[in-house]
């Protein structure tokens, strides 16, 4: 950690002047005082990301939810625990030159009680309201609409249509989409076999380490963003 | 963790020869293959409690959820993740001497979905169907009943009157009661304040480390089980 924290302090790297916002993690979202729902996000790749892109002098603000892996050394870390506490954070982040969104956010929150539900012998309904989407919402700015917004895409079906179709509806200009059906290993391992869709078509990556995808992505968006 | 393996390996404590129970933890409720229902127990309390046991001369089988605090040396683990693999695991060790219900179950499980549940503009609806209840199964069986089955009740209102309530209602011999509204801290954290409710009456416990907790709890234990 010394050593990224002494690369990026002395660094003459392609990203040096360039803000980079990268969300990690899942969201929480809590049901009562007790209860939540969580996701399986580790926030490995997001924390390998944030690595990298600070190790190529970038000045990365970290926005993560309450992840297994922890943040990376080197980068301004924002922790935030749901999806709406995530947007906050993010648009309070902005300007940046691009954004990267690994984090694997809730789509829906519950309308939250105050105390704990009580066992009563019929089964509680759970009424759900929409999250905001972070990506989109970033994506579709007038103002303050970074250069560069990437997007992941966690599917465990028709990966590449599900994400090609998300890159067209969020409006952001890259999609990396990954299958994390429990089969892969992808979601709370170590590896990831991601696609990157951008303007031009699709690109399979080889299977690799998440550390080795965060630095091939990273140089990506550096040739992406030019010379500061 | 050499001084417990070794303290309850030699150890003459007053448990020694009798076999407990002790489950721990969350449990984890899929949703579907990326998000779970969980909830704030760290698994501090169960695991001190499942060392003080050790450390007495128990023969502790340890049945624990997906819990942060690390189940402790010295005794048998069994991980689980739902409440139903945790019934499964806490019928197949019995019989015990005594059985210590420490983990916070889930009430109820989501019949799951195989694929991942995509945002459609309508919000999704779960469908919940209620937990298997561990204490009452274990308290109200005909044969292998331990002589002594301990019950936990994370409450957030009228602790003592729940608490109270839930040991008739579930035929268990020992109720221990706290209080996990997010104020006190409880859940997740270091410290535990609990009520003791017994056949004879409640006896407030100071507030204290959960260390401290477990070895007054374990040296009751041993005290109602008496010589071996």
């Amino acid at each position: 950690e010394i050593v990224t924290a002494i690369e990026s302090a002395l660094g003459d790297g392609p990203l040096k002047g360039r803000r980079v916002l990268v969300t990690s993690g899942p969201t929480h979202e809590p049901i009562d005082p007790v209860r939540y729902i969580a996701n399986r996000s580790s926030g490995a790749q997001g924390s390998a990301l944030g690595h990298a892109l600070a190790a190529l002098g970038a000045d990365v603000t970290f926005v993560t939810g309450p992840a297994e892996v922890p943040p990376p050394a080197g980068v301004d870390v924002v922790r935030v625990e749901t999806a709406r506490e995530m947007l906050a954070a993010t648009e309070a982040a902005l300007p940046v030159d691009a954004a990267i969104f690994a984090a694997a956010v809730a789509d829906w929150h519950v309308a939250g009680s105050e105390q704990k539900i009580k066992k009563t012998g019929t089964t509680p309904v759970l009424e759900f309201s929409e999250n905001p989407d972070i990506l989109a919402r970033v994506a579709q700015r007038d103002r303050d609409r970074p250069r560069l917004v990437v997007g992941f895409a966690a599917e465990t079906e028709n990966v590449l249509a599900h994400a090609e179709a998300k890159r067209t509806r969020k409006g952001c200009d890259w999609i990396v989409a990954n299958d994390v059906s429990p089969a892969t290993g992808i979601m709370g391992g170590t590896e990831n076999a991601v696609t990157l869709i951008t303007e031009t078509g699709a690109e399979e990556w080889p299977r690799a380490g998440k550390a080795d995808v965060a630095r091939r992505l990273a140089e990506r968006i550096a040739d992406a963003l030019g010379p500061a």
